[in-house]
């Protein structure tokens, strides 16, 4: 499916059922490609109009004078397959199918016809019954979701690939409220032709990309999946969500994209063995995407902890006590004395370690650094609670500079509400991860730890 | 502790320390105090100072004419006996000792001294070593934190009960950020005098709290704690946080308060025996409260779900799968026969019952009236994700009107961005709970289900 690239990379679109009316699927994607800034050729197909939003109209592809890479189609069901003909004629190289009213509603047979005509023209065809994809750097987006309901994320690398069009949607509208950005969404809906495997060999050598993950409901081609499963892990993390882990969820995915879904227990088996990231729930996504998409990897398990508040500090021990992998480092001795010199008498020097409600950049830092030294220490959680008089955004600052001095993992918990989300998007911008509990900051590590350890294993 | 109400609502309030330096405690304080609204008697105690913020000052609290119901104290810990005493010989009534210096840095004498005083003058005393107390109504707030960093959380009936204040003001901030309001909060330190028990014997016969929230790392008098447990939980809900889950976190928490975990597991089994709801995280705190704050109970375990999304509907019928202790409702013959009638044939009628992605307030509405009319229904989660195109305020507006016309719990699945935030904010002004995942909503409907139980299984 190399075709793929002009489906994400096109210099020319074409809008089929690019419409007048407001609201519209293929008018809101035109509208979309307009607003966002896409800076090649655009082709609005109506054959009711002469011009739509300023753009010469066209009544069919075979109209259109120059080459086309990409074909949007948002018409009727029962008009696809001759829409497709058309773009298999005037060589369409991608074609991605938004239309609803195929398999998902039984209509297998009309769905094997456009598959057909995909084959014979050799057009890379992504659904039907999708969203389509975004890239962010290209600012191709198919999806007809209004953009003052859901904001584009930030140019990332982190690409998400998603069965369910709603599932792919939110999490993206959640991504736009966090520091990390995206490189490119997949919805691929009924996967008629393009499948999950399909878009796995892509990514796995789309330099764009640097962390995969997924929203699965089933697994079309099990052998093929195994083999770029094999092949990706060892080159980039992937965070998989599959639905079905119990028979309430296998029966409603059945009837939502008539998906077999399959034994989850022995899946999720599989997905481990070569080193993916199971995500049980939607929030499991964003905290896995976050820490690979700013993390690297780890040497060990021994994880400090730095704080201003004691009872945060305490609750991040219970995670770390209560997650079965990591554990809280001892310190050196040099680092204890060290510690104690650099230290106002208040701070009581153990992991966690905390700096008291009064902690400022400069106690912040000097603890990091000292702190980051270690080499009993792996990994550092820094908990700065920003409702404190002593933490502001020079403390966030100070964190920044600090992260990117050690090769050390350094994650950040700041629980709260606007005055923190302000603070917690500089961190983020800066490279560092930031959560909002310490149960989700100790699941990263977690499985930053579980990818580390696999890699290693992997290349010893 | 009846002089607790003193503190609470007092008619006239002395800021013992309050300073002319910004940013120190006794300053932060006066400030908050103005600011806010506090609409009673307000005398800043400050021997170097004639004038405060435009207030007269006083050198002693014995200069002070009238009666003092509360002394807010934030003088260094050495002058807080001396202090006290004046204090006593005024006959105030209550007292909120800030400072920190006390037993929790090892200095066990001066905070006995600080217990003996209290108990010769009859003065409630909460602290040392504290953030003091918050009531939204009669807006008597002791914390030294400025409030463009934490605002002040909407008027409401959960109260919030915090050994640890660096914990309390963040949960405090973070539910300033959520659509469910706060009754009272309580950091109490050290707990010299006044302890968690006492708090609870307080809020058992507040007319202001219907729901109790607690974060503890030690309980001081288990046989009294157990005593007053039994009776408010038949009362209120209590949601409970214990710090001290693991070796780690009991350890540390040790070094933090001088508590003494004690067995989590056995404490964990006296929280639940007396029908308290266990969190283990700062996030379950928020998940339980809203459903509680919201809700009041239910009848059974039958959930029906309603989704504009149908991934999403997948992801829940997990949730509530692997909850083992709810399940997917089966609508009875009539719901299904309605139902078709009132739907497009798109939808398909099961549960998770999927709207598709088109879904508007009627369909919402007409859905949410029918389903909750079905006696083989007993609570309902409608998943609205605003990225689609249907779903706007309007739709919101329906649940919350659906929601009030029904007696069955009815809780919102809507993860998202900012669009969502305001839908949100929305829905639970208007008593729906909203949560943005799967998993804390069925969380949360699963600890009413257990809420419920526990008190018919009493009454009964």
């Amino acid at each position: 499916m190399n075709n793929l690239k002009f489906m994400l990379k096109p210099k020319s679109v074409a809008i089929i059922g690019a419409s007048r009316v407001p609201g519209k699927a293929g008018r809101v994607i035109l509208e979309n490609y307009i607003n966002t800034g896409y800076s090649g050729k655009l082709y609005p197909v109506n054959p009711n109009a002469e011009n739509l939003l300023g753009l010469k109209a066209y009544a069919h592809v075979s109209e259109i004078k120059g080459n086309i890479d990409l074909a949007v189609i948002a018409v009727p069901a029962p008009v696809v397959p001759e829409v497709l003909e058309e773009c298999g004629k005037k060589k369409v190289k991608s074609a991605v199918v938004i239309s609803g009213g195929f398999a998902e509603v039984g209509n297998k047979e009309l769905q094997d016809k456009i598959v057909k005509i995909a084959e014979k023209y050799n057009i890379a065809v992504l659904g039907p019954n999708c969203l389509g994809v975004l890239d962010t750097r290209s600012r191709v987006n198919t999806l007809f979701l209004p953009t003052y309901k859901l904001s584009e994320p930030r140019v990332g690398y982190v690409s998400f690939v998603s069965q369910s069009g709603a599932v792919g949607s939110t999490v993206l509208d959640v991504i736009e409220g966090e520091g990390f950005g995206l490189s490119k969404f997949f919805s691929y809906g009924n996967a008629a032709a393009i499948d999950e495997t399909d878009i796995l060999n892509y990514l796995l050598k789309d330099k764009e990309t640097k962390v995969v993950v997924m929203y699965i409901e089933g697994i079309k081609r099990g052998a093929e999946f195994v083999k770029v499963a094999k092949k990706i892990s060892m080159k980039k993390p992937v965070i998989v969500l599959k639905a079905g882990r119990t028979s309430a969820g296998a029966s409603a995915a059945h009837s939502h994209t008539a998906s077999l879904a399959g034994n989850y227990a022995v899946q999720e088996a599989i997905f481990k063995q070569f080193g993916f990231t199971v995500a049980e729930d939607l929030e499991d996504l964003i905290t896995y995407a976050k820490i690979f998409s700013l993390e690297e990897e780890t040497a060990g398990n021994n994880v400090a902890v730095i704080t201003n508040g004691g009872g945060t500090g305490v609750l991040t021990a219970d995670e770390i006590g209560s997650s079965g992998k990591l554990r809280l480092a001892e310190f050196s001795e040099e680092t204890k004395e060290a510690l104690r010199k650099a230290m106002p008498p208040i701070v009581n020097i153990a992991d966690p370690l905390d700096l008291a409600g009064d902690a400022d950049a400069e106690r912040f830092g000097k603890a990091l650094e000292l702190v980051s030294k270690d080499p009993n220490v792996d990994m550092i959680i820094a908990i700065v609670l920003f409702q404190t008089p002593g933490a502001d955004s020079t403390v966030a600052a100070e964190i920044i500079k600090q992260k990117n001095t050690t090769d050390k993992p350094v994650v950040v918990i700041s629980p709260g509400s606007s005055y923190t989300a302000m603070q917690k998007i500089m961190m983020e911008s800066g490279g560092v991860p930031v959560y909002d509990s310490p149960a989700s900051a100790v699941k990263a590590l977690t499985a930053l730890l579980d990818y580390s350890n696999y890699r290693k294993r992997k290349t010893d």
